[in-house]
């Protein structure tokens, strides 16, 4: 882990809510530890207008431009598909690193691994984070949590990118408001920066993925008795379903949160149908049940882009299709999750 | 990969069917490449006794005894659970390579990446080979086999150690007795070991199981218009059904087996009750389908340790309760398997 308070923000030509998830989640969250997104092709532009949010944090066109506002890091603010560090973007690591930047990467292609950035980074003094380096464990899940004192909320998706990390984060905000102990157990590169530690699950050995959320999920009730779980990817995911299965079975969650993107009836880039949120809620509950009996307690929806009117609309459809309480926790809050957790586990 | 003719197999302490899995099924399927068994706790014992099969494969007691055999290799016979390596074969691993052998391994330990172990290999000139270390694929799955030509039958099993590699290693060799062209393809240590390529998809990164199995189904089915793609662990399983599920996946099986120990009923060491047959097909077919729909078309039981009545009982009340074909392919061969298949996808 390497602290950051002023960091650069890598986006080139992707900033965008969905593009460049990290940038967008630490703007939301953070933005006194952002000093600037580096993005060309929306240079000079607001973040409020490209995002929605993020005051008056500046969008720059160069690493150049970004190193005269003095930050501390340089994080790579997109996780593009399969984690790869884009060619163009060595450059530009090592040019930061030049400048006396720490680099922080989620990305799979661990830069402390290649040569030539790991030289200059040592040459230079300056440190590299690579997020989704894996802990070793010394053995598998001990299904220690199906006995577990504390209860456990795991967000669970239709697909990427549907606001699990989101809407695990809200959750504990707002619980942590109405005075409510929780503790947000970060399963991948943005939560992990937001909260300090944790691990990226997608980069873990498949026999390990269990017990890695076990360890993260017993530590997190250790502190509070109830751990809200960011979850990753979807059970329905050509690419991440085993990733998202680790995680259920890994963290026994007494209650899921189903997310989904109200606009995406397919998964992007694979032509696979989204199962309807009632299909889903049963494969849920029933691929959890061997472990751990586990109910589905709420909907989440992204409704990002819709008039507040059409997004109201796609709410009142959820509830109506599976008679659950549901709600885009940025536009509303996430009061009617909270009063489920209340009736249905606390 | 490394090729063996004569090796000893180390499985001190457990040989058994299912206490060294490794061991058992070199002993069966290449007897001629097994020079001895060592296990000082059944030393001087027949390995028909021990296993039920193996001829007069010698049981020793030491590596010295092995090495009076003249082995060209140590191979590590059994996968403990979390798969590290156990201290006190440390010692034993040194001595083969002090005697000249190459080392093969599927442990999740590296046994290469032990400074001391290399060291020795590289003074004495011999080799390791961690039959476990994962490739590094260039991005996720891109889900092509859901477009393919040709068929994919898969092994899923009710738990680890169920027979799913033996079931889909004996389903390739009775197809190609019968003149039907398939390809088996090796997820695990043994399978591997067995056929001489192949990837313990369990060692992968999260984010990269579906793809190393799309790499290799897509790799068997320009051999053969059928892949038999072997199952690992169990979608139901605590620890390991995230692996099970990204092999789901990742090769879009149009057909299921599923295996299943007729003497378990709950998951050892977890105290998890194993779903039904029926249960299971329905959670297998469901957690397929947004993927690839799939469909079990076969029940494979382990029935080791039973009587022949007692097994053909366990087989009757499996084909009553799914109205599938069941069979223990070790007692009664893959003829029921086979017509399900030609029945069903070919």
């Amino acid at each position: 882990m390497l602290d950051f308070s002023r960091s650069a923000i890598l986006a080139e030509g992707k900033l965008g809510l969905l593009t460049s998830k990290t940038a967008a989640c630490l703007v939301r969250y953070v933005p006194g530890k952002v000093s600037c997104i580096i993005d060309s092709t929306r240079r000079g532009r607001s973040i409020e207008d490209v995002l929605g949010f993020g005051g008056g944090i500046p969008i720059v066109g160069s690493l150049d431009e970004a190193l005269v506002l003095e930050p501390d890091s340089l994080i790579m603010g997109i996780a593009p598909r399969g984690g790869a560090l884009p060619d163009e973007w060595r450059q530009i690591v090592l040019d930061a690193i030049t400048g006396g930047l720490n680099i922080i990467s989620g990305l799979h292609t661990m830069l402390g691994e290649d040569p030539g950035i790991l030289e200059a980074a040592r040459k230079r003094g300056v440190e590299i984070w690579d997020i989704r380096r894996p802990p070793v464990p010394d053995g598998i899940s001990q299904g220690l949590l199906r006995n577990k004192t504390g209860k456990v909320v795991l967000t669970v998706g239709s697909d990427c990118r549907t606001g699990k990390m989101t809407v695990a984060y809200e959750l504990v905000r707002a619980l942590e408001s109405i005075g409510t102990a929780a503790t947000f157990v970060p399963t991948g590169q943005t939560g992990i920066l937001l909260e300090g530690w944790g691990v990226a699950v997608d980069r873990v050995p498949g026999d390990f993925m269990a017990r890695v959320v076990e360890d993260m999920t017993l530590k997190a009730l250790n502190k509070a008795g109830l751990a809200v779980v960011e979850g990753q990817g979807s059970i329905s995911h050509p690419s991440y379903s085993g990733v998202a299965l680790g995680i259920i079975h890994g963290c026994c969650p007494d209650g899921m949160i189903l997310c989904h993107d109200s606009s995406r009836s397919e998964i992007p880039g694979f032509a696979a149908a989204i199962p309807s949120l009632g299909e889903l809620i049963g494969m849920h509950e029933m691929i959890a049940a061997p472990v751990f009996r586990s109910r589905v307690i709420g909907i989440a929806l992204a409704t990002h882009g819709m008039s507040e009117a059409e997004a109201a609309a796609r709410v009142a459809e959820a509830e109506e299709e599976t008679g659950l309480p549901a709600t885009d926790v940025i536009r509303w809050g996430c009061g009617k999750l909270i009063r489920s957790l209340q009736e249905g586990l606390l």
